[in-house]
């Protein structure tokens, strides 16, 4: 499983304070913490406490300066990735792109010129599909536009856009649905991912919902997600997910304390 | 989702002995126990404890006496289900027949004639199979007898076999690709269950593994599972995975305390 960290963001309220006071203490601090709980990249997101990109510069050295861990470039503006991706260590996964033609003609070729993977939300012109089909359909756009510029599929990290369960029930399983086809657009298969937390957003519940909604991901081909590497029961589900899945030998000492 | 109770099965140390001294108030005690629990059925086994028919009878009347819950009558043996079917109230379900012509040609007839349930493991005269492809064309077999018998598919509930994680690793993602393709052989879809607690056999985690292996199970269509229904962790994994999958209405409060 590849792990990604989400908590170097400006939505969590110590980070908006820090980057705006310019104070690292707290981005490396958590850039430590999601590190040593084993976090394969650390997402960094300016989000919209500004738009100029010597913020997210800063964000992103300030991250590095304490950790080897790679970068996950979080933004959606290509002038502010344009100028992030310069600064980050090589490795870095953008995040991301869409099948949108002003995304994708933007947002892929920069992945190529500096080797970097590249996270593909498969939503295009006409928004979040509502059905599995139409995100398999945007899913394989993205993947020929990578092969078009060279980049092989296992550099992109499709991302079938989670939704809310308590707004968009009816949602989850087409979500599902459609992680379960994308390991079939290439060979290798792309890596699948998602953003978590939007599966549990205004839920009484939200770790159970998390972990087990990982899980279930998990059984259909996803094999990174962005997620608070902190929480040991999440972990622990993934591990033993990816167990049954035979990615990885089983012991019986293989769940995180 | 069906939750079948596994606990009135002479495995367990207590029900053996009731069984040999013919003590109802074990099987009394764990029958009302499951029964609060929300089981939609109690399984019943007497294993090895003895051959008689009539030992088989007193375990499902002593159950039956305590609560109104259905029985899942567990045997493999045609002389044992052919008395405990005339004592089991309509509605039971028969645990098991397989798609081997020797056990599908006695039990499913069983079913038919009494208008019960059957399980059926999807194993045959070659034993269990170690692959989906295989799972899937026993569990076609056994759906064709059903429909031969004018037994409907949502009477029928097909069996994956789970094998231990610990022990053949490999099988488990067989066993969910199977469950995956289960529900496409009828239409209406026969019911597809396990016997959850082989897949931990062994482990140290085995409660972690039973709750995530059944989430990734639910999300390939399972929609029936034996297991400990007094394992409140289980069954709000379990209720998750259902929301999730659009079975079950979204509340707040929708988990088991």
């Amino acid at each position: 499983m590849i792990f990604i960290g989400e908590r170097i963001n400006t939505g969590f309220k110590d980070i908006k304070q820090a980057v705006i006071d310019k104070d690292p203490g707290p981005l490396q601090e958590w850039a430590r913490r999601q590190a040593e709980a084993g976090a394969d990249y650390l997402d960094v997101n300016l989000g919209a406490v500004s738009s100029n990109p010597a913020d997210m510069c800063w964000m992103i050295e300030t991250v590095q300066q304490a950790v080897e861990t790679a970068i996950c470039i979080d933004t959606n503006k290509p002038d502010i990735l344009a100028e992030a991706i310069k600064v980050a260590r090589p490795g870095a996964l953008i995040n991301s792109t869409t099948a949108a033609d002003e995304k994708l003609d933007v947002m892929m070729p920069m992945a190529a010129e500096h080797g970097a993977s590249i996270i593909g939300l498969v939503m295009d012109e006409s928004g979040t599909p509502t059905n599995a089909e139409k995100r398999v359909e945007n899913a394989a756009k993205i993947i020929m536009k990578a092969q078009e510029l060279g980049i092989p599929p296992d550099r992109v990290f499709l991302d079938p856009i989670v939704m809310p369960l308590k707004y968009k029930q009816e949602q989850a399983k087409e979500i599902l649905a459609a992680t379960g086809q994308f390991g079939l657009i290439s060979d290798p298969p792309p890596h699948i991912v998602c953003g978590l937390s939007n599966i549990s957003n205004g839920t009484t519940y939200k770790k159970l919902i998390n972990r087990i909604f990982l899980a279930m991901a998990i059984a259909q081909g996803m094999d990174a997600v962005i997620c608070d590497v902190l929480d040991t029961d999440l972990i622990n589900a993934a591990l033993t997910a990816e167990l049954i899945m035979n990615r990885q030998i089983y012991a019986d000492a293989y769940v995180r304390k």
